[in-house]
């Protein structure tokens, strides 16, 4: 079928790539020139045939946001507009009620895969109708892996619900990237085991803890064994932030995925206020480096505390 | 080749199967009448061309201590003693000294799998001398899954490595399995995805969560969608445990495997007696539930605290 | 000074209590005809000479935000509202731009001190602008603790900072709780200490731990040494969970104000979705409970993992 | 009465201090000889009349032991041994059977108050026998605090328990620590509360927070109201790791105590591997800077996850 695509980043490009392999015909709009295939948002939708399905691919928050509202203006009653970005679902009720008050259709997906998503396809959630989720159903079929459509494609529940799914899907890899990186760490602190790379190439087949992002894991040792020639810098995105939130919001006890969140942020910290408070309060009580509260020496040094 | 096998429970049982299919011979030896092929382990040994290998595979801890003891009176200097058992690290070395003392050989080798190891292999990573391992690699050969050797075993290092690079495994285990619980929970709790099982079933490709344990999730919610069924009460093994510690002992953080450990812990009480020194305290300086205080009132009521 | 006061429950009616103490004439107003000293809000507003202040102490959220709406139009301007409540910060902008626009002023305080402020003084922390703040520090001066002002009261910035501080109190209050709780639970579970009630009172002067909730936690050990009467069942108020969010929102690791929370959301669990998927995959994998996957025995029963 | 203290460090000079004021006899022996009263320990035996009691007050681990064995060899049947170190509480167990053997009494003292224990008195918790605790409850009375002695003083229950306590105090003192840094951190991101000193020195009376800690932490921030003169970098003594340990042998969940330490442990670290480990994994699926993945653009980049 027919696609507008707004947004050929790294995502947007390589699903554009993906939809034409399958043989939909993709019309992608972007601000960068190299990559677009229309000269504006009203040129995409002149582009496409009543009704449109135009999807669309920028960053989540206002950039999103704001496609949409113009997207508002330009479409037409019956036409549909799908957002697969990383879109907070809370936004999905505010456009799904613009669109819906100018009878043009919503539909929030949420897509995972990353750059692999080209070739191995994309984990697809979706909210909204289920009238519409069919409509636009030759698109997802194309994007989702190979395989039973269930096993990569869910419609998770009315408008919101997809980004809703993706939202705790990223916080679960939040969990996971940092149990093994803890693992890594445990490893390559004890001298014990004296091939790291070579225990955790060994996951990869018959263990409980085989996965995806182990197998990435491995391939990332390949190339730098030791991890060296990376800091250890970690963003975070607004998904793993909000699950806590949303874990909080619902009373939900959430200490592995929160914790993954604060690894990264502490990650992110040249210097900790609140460990220098700590440090100070150390001070304070056990004159450590406060040198005039008393003579101190060799075996007669016992740490206060 | 020609192996002794001491212990036919849950995992030595299917072990003995998959080491036949794969055309070895195996002697086993268990206390339950209806598994065993040997009277005792005298009869085992006797069974047993020299140089001998025997696989011992008991519950960790004083059983397997015991049973490694008792091969030391029987065996002789050339044979070859592996622990496929969950034991902790620290106990290879003494079972490596005690064996070697009499010129017996000692490997190490953490085994994963679970009850799916008969059809998939098993992952192992295995510690002590090379020549040992591989001596025994037709052993292991057999016993790991199908596909390139060293995405299914890893020889860890020294005595000891092959358990330590198990107890990190199952430390990350820990961190994953709370990881997508704590997901599950939240997608249950948030009204908003009307078919979380759906959603899980669809991660299974494509997404970057997707992993053999979300695979058993996504089975235990085919015949359970709620897992109604079940208790949330879940036991731990040593290798949790021994995991924060060698954490806390290497200065390691390892806040997601500690909470995923502690989460366990919880699970298992009736009521907490530190919610309870909460409780007491709440009471104590917010009068709640102490109606002495004051006279509460509608509007009036602010909360204490 | 002459103040009006809305709200008399547990919190408004001590506060009353110590205002008139210290010799200000107090005129309150609650729904609850037993403790009013008007007739309605609008009586309470007629009783009192312009300018007026008003100290509204009624429930966070709906509660506060209505009896603010109800004085916006009661008020004149140049008259004072000061809200007590535990209100959320971000409440505070509104409750402000709203009455600014009448000219009528607008502070709010964090109040600490639950039921033992009548005795003790309450803790204060004050937003809004200098000179309301110096307008109403007879009543600040009369609410606070006995000693130097600034150990007692801080005006800690423009409108929303003094529930901003009062929240973080909070989200600190319970870190602390749980430390102790911790301690409680362990010293209970070993059996080494053979008094753990004398332990804590112990801890009461000379330590580092020494405090303030450890004073109230030796008062219920008292009456309770096991603290049996009780149940572990732990209910939070808005502030534990806003500090969480906010630390989310501004990058700040708090692993222990978190695990704080969650142990407070997990003690009103009867039973974890959670840990029943933990327990659920398990089984998937380890056969626990799966008893046709082989004979188990004695000595031969090792864990699957 | 008279009393041999080995160890003369920041501690024990201190309480040699305190224990002259209250006009008790202190020989105390140290190896810096500006400070030492004997020449030796030989020397501070011979200097005591029996049945002597000696306080050994230097470095938990193996100076103690090593003290405490050598005084065993030096020391007569009837005499009295007390360690008031940061002993693991495993030693006492040792270290009472060492010189039980030879009929010479001991206890285990776990003694807080830092620098601050001259002025302020030390809290105490004893493990060993009532009779030899009586027997030097002079020297106890003296050291502790004024006022009632149950107040800063415990018989905590047999060897070992007087240790133990102590080192749940210190697992409890990294937790409260640790809320107030966090608190501290969270004060000081949000840009709304002006003056984060004046907030924390108000916390002082009438809050429920107030505690011995916040005063010094008010203290720290008197000097250095950013806390800038320190870097967030902070030791941790044995205590922290045992508590930790011993929870988790007794399965006692100790989410805040476990997180307060990682975040010790955190805080030393220049560049964490894991997470070097998540920035590694987050590049592989994510192509976060891996640029030839494809081509990205301004409105066009959607965040691959």
């Amino acid at each position: 079928m027919q696609l507008g695509l707004v947004g050929l980043g790294k995502m947007g490009f390589n699903m554009r790539e993906r939809l034409r392999r399958a043989g939909h015909e993709v019309i992608g709009y972007d601000r960068n020139p190299e990559v677009t295939d229309a000269a504006s948002l009203q040129d995409l939708v002149d582009k496409l045939a009543a009704p449109r399905t135009v999807w669309v691919m920028v960053p989540a928050g206002e950039p999103t946001r704001q496609t949409i509202a113009e997207l508002a203006d330009l479409l037409a009653p019956g036409d549909l507009v799908i957002d697969g970005g990383n879109s907070r679902y809370t936004d999905d009720k505010i456009n799904s009620e613009l669109l819906g008050g100018r009878r043009i259709g919503y539909l929030d997906c949420g897509v995972s895969g990353g750059v692999w998503g080209l070739e191995n396809g994309y984990g697809l959630m979706v909210g909204g109708d289920a009238e519409l989720v069919e409509r636009a159903m030759p698109i997802f079929d194309a994007l989702r892996p190979e395989g039973p459509r269930e096993e990569g494609f869910a419609h998770a529940g009315p408008a919101g619900a997809g980004h809703f799914a993706k939202m705790v899907h990223n916080g679960i890899e939040y969990g996971l990237m940092q149990a093994y990186a803890e693992g890594f760490e445990l490893l390559d602190a004890a001298d014990l085991v004296t091939d790291v790379p070579a225990v955790i190439r060994a996951w990869q087949r018959g263990t409980v803890v085989r996965s995806w992002l182990l197998d990435l894991l491995v391939r990332a040792l390949e190339s730098d064994p030791e991890l060296d020639d990376l800091r250890g810098y970690v963003e975070d995105s607004g998904e793993g932030r909000w699950t806590v939130e949303e874990a909080v919001n619902h009373a939900v006890p959430a200490p592995v995925i929160s914790a993954a969140l604060f690894a990264r942020f502490a990650s992110r910290q040249e210097d900790s206020p609140a460990m220098r408070a700590v440090a100070a309060l150390r001070n304070q009580f056990g004159g450590h480096g406060v040198h005039q509260a008393g003579p101190s020496s060799g075996a007669g040094s016992t740490q206060a505390g």
